[in-house]
């Protein structure tokens, strides 16, 4: 398998680290967002989308969107619940997640950390909408172990990714304790602290 | 099964959509998001993101997100690949739609249609961003009757929920010969044309 991904998005980390878990091989291509190498003509005859991470399987067939991939990695491991309601509620967090989480926490970061914006010039719906997702993951994670259960499970991966790197986009993790000590327990099941 | 929902909503739909297609029975209890019923507390108890469509399964578990609902609703069913690859490819078009489709074909839709902005005065990055999805479906079902292969899957259930009325947020599915045979297609599988 063939891995294209930008080391600092947290997208394409949660293939690498799922890979890893599994013991899967996998090559690693580094595609530098910022140099627009997801843009060139190779690349989107790869991934029309212009997005990575995108894989490459075994068998040579392509492979777009960070949770479809880990997914399709994860299959029939004990990443994904093998209880249909606990499952349902791993797939809620990994919709939830692309749609309520990374919009906000992962873009905000991204215009701090890699494009130099100050956080106090960051549009205040990416701050607000950041915060309640955090607000969000503490309520649940005030509950439970882990997101789908009592055991890591892909949606812990996937929230992960751009929860344990949120300072880098001026959000305190401090205000979240239930999610600070999570994202301790999923960095030491997956061994990526 | 109980379905909270807003008629007006595609992700709402979605899941009517699925259960009739399975011929599950539900209880249809309409949540008007315009007036804010999707906020009030007895709905955030149910869901704490504050969003439609919700479900109540028969063992009186909550259940949040269309397409973790609809997966949820359609394990084993046709609407569901057996193949692992198209499987993972229904996914990557879930994912999409909630990141890349639904953000600006919905919204623009939303705004026209029911705040009553003009669509001259949509944010262009909407438009551009709800265009750019809408070539990228023409591409893919150029090549395929539908999203995941040759038969009516999951991918196609979402999103043809926001494309079939992207019409009403000033796009013209006539420059998208395909996608529109499709959405045909579609609608007629699921019988909702």
């Amino acid at each position: 398998m063939k891995i294209y991904g930008d080391s600092i998005s947290g997208n394409c980390l949660k293939v690498k680290w799922t890979a890893d878990f599994l013991g899967r091989p996998y090559e690693w291509i580094e595609t530098d967002v910022l140099k627009k190498e997801s843009r060139t003509p190779q690349f989107l005859a790869l991934n029309p989308a212009g997005q990575v991470p995108a894989v490459i399987l075994d068998d040579g067939r392509p492979l777009a969107q960070s949770n479809a991939i880990i997914l399709h990695l994860a299959e029939g491991s004990s990443l994904i619940p093998a209880d249909a309601y606990e499952r349902a509620r791993m797939f809620e967090w990994l919709f939830w997640e692309q749609y309520s989480h990374e919009p906000y926490v992962a873009v905000a970061r991204f215009q701090v950390a890699y494009l130099g914006k100050p956080v106090a010039e960051l549009e205040p719906r990416l701050v607000e909408r950041g915060e309640a997702a955090l607000a969000r993951m503490e309520q649940a994670l005030s509950d439970s172990a882990f997101l789908a259960g009592e055991r890591v499970s892909l949606a812990d991966v996937a929230l992960v990714a751009y929860t344990r790197v949120s300072h880098e986009g001026g959000f305190d993790l401090g205000k979240y304790p239930a999610v600070r000590r999570w994202v301790g327990a999923v960095e030491a099941a997956l061994n990526i602290a």
